[in-house]
Order: structure tokens, then C-alpha cells, then sequence
């Protein structure tokens, strides 16, 4: 099968998030006000050709602990689409 | 009212993404196989307070436009989620 993979990744709640921070005051500085909380995180995207859709799923679960995230600070979300058989 | 904002922004397509290149290459190196198209890009979320719905999004789209994103090489996406009057 193959498949349309979306990820989303962020900073665990409670770690600080400098880039959101920084783009929180740059925002208030050009006039921009009322903005809170701003996080940054990733949005990754691929396709992936797999087996079958189980052995997908726990495949990009790993990938996202072994190389896209870092499970101690962050955590993550993801999306397997099927495509086609 | 206040909302609660998410951005997606990801290069635009036909730009290069050394990035997903250099994540693609390394998943392969550690044994993921399949692994295609991967772009890697922003997801920004943040709580905004304004006086109306047009307003705000409007406003959203400004900071996408002048800070968030750069529109010459990113596309984006955002979504704005009423939370309360």
C-alpha cells in the first residue's frame, strides 16, 4: 500500500518555547497585539510505501521516536492516509 | 473574543527542501525504506483576543503574510477556533 503520512510535532506543555516567544514579541512590536501562548513546532509531511497498513503505522511511530521527534521534550502526533492498495 | 489560531506553512512546491532531503536520507540510513516526498515544515499555534471573527482573521493573515511566513517560497494555511465572546 501506499500512503500519505502528516506529523505534527511540538514542545512537551511546560518546556519553554524560545521561537515562539521571540515571534510572540516581534509580532507585538510591529503592532500586532493580543497574542499568547505562540508555539512553533513541525509540520512534516511524506509519502510512504508499506506491507500493509498496520506495519505502518507502528513504522511511523518509530521513525518518530528514533529520528523526526525527541520524546523527551516533545511530543507528537501523526496521520497515516491510505492511498491505493 | 479569543481564538485559538494554527498555522501550517510548508515551502512552496517545486522549492528544494534540504531539510525533508536530509531526513528521507537519514531514515533510509537507518533502515526506513519508502520514505518519499518528505517536506518538513512549520505548525504555529497561538491564542489571540480581538474584537470580531472578520477582524481576527484578517489580522491572522497579515501576520502570516509580514512575519510567520515568508509568501515568496512558503505556502500557509491557517485556522481560526472561536473559543468564547
Amino acid at each position: 500500500m501506499k500512503a500519505r503520512v502528516e506529523v505534527h510535532i511540538q514542545l512537551k506543555p511546560g518546556m519553554l518555547d524560545p521561537q515562539g516567544e521571540t515571534l510572540e514579541h516581534a509580532l507585538t512590536a510591529i503592532g500586532y497585539e493580543g497574542v499568547r501562548s505562540m508555539r512553533v513546532g513541525k509540520w512534516i509531511t511524506f509519502e510512504i510505501e508499506g506491507d500493509e497498513s498496520d506495519a505502518v503505522e507502528s513504522q511511523v511511530e518509530e521513525m518518530c521516536d528514533r529520528l523526526l521527534a525527541n520524546p523527551i521534550i516533545e511530543r507528537y502526533e501523526y496521520h497515516v492516509m491510505r492511498e491505493e492498495s
